[in-house]
């Protein structure tokens, strides 16, 4: 099966490279990139030297890409222009597993809210957002067209969604503070991102007002049951990748540890990607990158009654190019894993 | 005056040092190290070479260093060791500021849970804890012993007694979550702090039970008059320096990001240490670094009804050595920037 | 086949693990640490959380090793313990790889000097030395015990060999500086090694009389056929893994680049883990992690009259657990990339 | 004493800020910046928050400052932009200290090779290249215009000019590695100077031609009496600031380490900002950041017969700003350490 990648120069295109080459069921056919045309993969991606199997980017022209005879398509192009892409390559039969948050939000108005005008609203309704081990498995055969969840959500999301549903956590009060690694902006060249300054620096940004809260909140609304608004507070780490995120939420009545894990347990065992520590080790960044994992644990603390879970993954594996490719797995009936270990 | 500083080569030590040698109105006559006796201090301390004034460190006898003539001295030991000391200096009419935990909780059974045996339990009652930008100057003319307070409670006090005092703020529900750089733990030797470790890596650590929570929930009744119970996450990122802490916390009835501001213009307007930035803008541990300052600011999240509160810090300088600095440059009626900018 | 790894709980035994999990054509069947014994092997090396396969450290007993039915062992060791276990190993008729120092060196009198006793001297001849893209093949069936180079040795003796060999550099007036991650020096529990202590540091180390250069010498003299005495000057730089050696020689009489990069492309041309990159740009230590590759490249300066060759590699793969896979793919008949990319 | 920095708002910028708001004998009058003009100084530079005097950035025009009552001052402007200042600031009797290359190189044609069109030639004979230690001190009465030295010629000059006056060492075979910290590129916002691009990675760069020789080699000839040519390797390393340099060189015939440090010790006794290690040692770019220091050592190795010497400052501070405040003390008639310790 042929591959392609539309938008392979920023940071996940990046690591889809790496994953895409190495993986055992799929040839990478394509990849394109408006501003490197005609150069070597490796000359744009050093780090796959001498094994780019003599890959050149090719021009990103939606017609062109639609016309050609390469089966699945990974969109990591900013918001905005990958509905562009989606509309000629889905038209076209292709699949498209969209890393852009383009079909992530299915209510329009709050799309337009935060990113602006949409491009292809009537592809809205067949895309389908895919978080591997809290979407139902329906919608393997029904998806046209998918949105692979942001960083920050995935990192909300899995711990969340298994505790509200079994009920042992509130919905009022959940607290999320996240630390991501410099790379969750992109390969934005911007004085913010200069080493200079993001070294030996720690900030919050975004506050109050931050897009992938519109993502979360739908999804947290669809998949648990009940509108759920939660306060998110996100930072910048000296790091290159990974996301540690901290949440606080009290438990609901008589809800134990025990029965957090237990719900946890439900969801996820036996998920290859979801792994579960014991109350009082707690994840970190460093262990989670380069792997599609996301590592989680919980305690509760009896002089608030709150649940503390913290959870870490790699912000542009799990929170990205690793998770499209474990959807690109599951789609096409590959083992789950598969160029992911 | 003559100061000396009690266990200097840690990393608090060290930066007492660099301050202390450049301080204008006091001569740093006597540093100690039971590990390092004899040697210049420049041997240890690299970064004062050539401008450490002829200094050696001498052992650290409390007996010896009770009968010279040094007026007063910093401890920067461990807790338990510093309690041994400030009994012979205070008997012998020193002063003496602690930047250990020993005189922090007045309350002798709740510093025995997280500590262990007091040395010196007698001097509890006359020992002050001071953070100078809160603590009522009357401290200045009864106190023997100050305890400096620590860098975690330095960045959660700044912000919340103000509010708490104002009642714009509620007492439940707060969440605290702050990041530290490495050197928060002291110059342990363990492989937890190889650089290996912890670069490229943020992760929880003592959730739950963390030892600052004592000093600070009895400050936080102490100084707002009502017991006020936190939840405090600690967290190590990949930095030397710097504390940025979030604070989510409910909005009182009312209360507006207006009376929030204006409670902390009200307690710290015209105190240089403490600078508010406007909302919108938030602090960056690395602005701090290396200043006296704690950064602050603040949002109001409609959606939630929660104010956000970030703070940053330069955690061995507000949240150490600058903070013991600027206490004695009040006890001894210096100006309280004197070596400090 | 089944393969073990003894000593796997250092850095280079972490790399090891990883690679060996994903191996296409081994099982991992042991891991051994003294000081880990009946942990989970993804207890102590979280990175491989739910891909373990199942494995527990066992205790490092060679009689036990060597009775077992694995076929090929690692040894990850310090020096002068390894040679134990390959006493008992080999013996048993299994294949070892020592990635230890202890059969780099086939003049005892030299190891003796830079690292004591020998435990094994009498299997010092029949160990090969072996850099895969320098080394001649026969060593594919005649070893019995194989040592793999060090991390700072492949950095030098790979751009260097070829070129003294084909004449295009002189003997005399070699210069290599090196800048090794901190992982190069293990995970050693040392002040030296605190994050604190290396974090925003370079610092050289080791000067004059670094252990390397024993390895570095006799092989250049085996591998090109006339003593060579190099200035060998290594530093720690503030990361955690990589290598960035630069290296300063006067050209030949009538040497040019393109002389130089034909004597590499004759002896490199195919292989897949040397690189070379076009004289100007300069290979980075970020491009090569993870991979085990080395990337080189070389410019003339008509000033001097001299090259300077740069090259990087990640000293935990190419300069260790990556090549000594290498090896065995090599000497076991498998494809020489299998694993490795 | 007023003073004034044209061009404050890049890293010496900032710098010179700090060092002169605490400066005992001189006010911070003006600072001026094209892009900040009416922000508050602490508006650009956060770390000065609270202690900015008020300052506000003015407009650059060179009339206006000429025109002003400032006595001195900085110029922290891009080569080319600051011999137009230094032209009417000059003519209108202020003394001025040039950061830039502009006046750095005596000789017009070389400055134009490296750095095209030159803005002031005819200032070029009586400004004054001045390197505090090595520079002979008629200059403090003589300069109408300084030339403060770079980073990297200030880390090369000061360990090899008394050597080669005393012909400890040879004036072949010099051999320079550098590693920068990122700072050293100044605040260019491009993608080679990104967090995730830089850390973890150690590259060289500017093999062979680097512009920063032209005035090393210029001030080698005549601080030395003789052309000097040298290698120059820089590099960049994953630190905000520092530079370590490594030099290797042939000793000299008869000459010693003894005879080294002799040669130092003539040239540099009581010199506060030189600081000689002894043979072993080696100095570490941590323990130079913040200060005016230089830290050097040596060592012979009688394999090779060389020296092999290794220095450490802090790029912005004795590679720039420190260095220029050093200038004003003297040129001053201050204390050559005021503001400065």
């Amino acid at each position: 099966m042929k591959v392609g990648i539309v938008g392979a120069s920023g940071y996940s295109g990046e690591v889809l490279v790496k994953l895409l080459l190495g993986h055992p069921k799929v040839k990478l056919a394509v990849v394109t990139s408006r501003s490197q045309v005609g150069k070597p993969l490796s000359a744009v991606i050093p780090a796959v030297r001498g094994a780019d199997q003599g890959l050149k980017f090719t021009d990103s022209d939606p017609a062109a890409l639609a016309a050609g005879d390469v089966d699945l398509f990974f969109l990591a192009l900013p918001h905005g222009a990958a509905a562009i892409y989606a509309k000629a390559l889905v038209a076209a039969g292709k699949r498209v597993i969209d890393l852009s948050a383009d079909f992530r939000i299915s209510d329009l108005p709050t799309y337009q809210k935060y990113y602006g005008e949409h491009h292809a609203p009537e592809l809205i309704s067949s895309a389908r957002f895919v978080l591997p081990e809290l979407t139902a498995p329906a919608w393997r055969n029904e998806a046209k067209l998918v949105a692979a969840p942001g960083c920050y959500p995935t990192s909300m999301l899995v711990p969340l969604v298994p505790l509200l549903k079994a009920g042992v956590i509130t919905r009022e009060h959940i607290v999320v503070n996240a630390y991501s690694g410099v790379s969750g902006a992109g390969k934005k060249v911007e004085e913010a991102y200069l080493y200079v300054e993001r070294a030996e620096s720690v900030k919050a940004y975004g506050l109050v007002k931050h897009r992938h809260l519109a993502e979360v909140e739908e999804q947290l609304a669809l998949l648990t049951g009940a509108p759920t608004v939660i306060q998110f507070n996100p930072h910048l780490a000296p790091m290159r990748r990974g996301i540690a995120t901290t949440i606080t939420v009290p438990a609901a009545k008589g809800a134990t540890l025990d029965s957090l894990y237990a719900a946890w347990q439900q969801q996820y065992a036996g998920r290859p990607f979801v792994q579960l520590l014991p109350s009082g080790e707690t994840p970190d960044t460093a262990h989670t990158i380069g792997t599609n994992r996301i590592d989680m644990s919980a305690t509760h603390d009896p002089r608030t009654g709150n649940f503390v879970i913290t959870a870490a993954e790699d912000n542009l594996v799990k929170g990205a190019s690793g998770q499209a490719v474990q959807i690109m797995n599951l789609w096409c009936g590959f083992d789950e894993t598969a160029g992911l270990v």
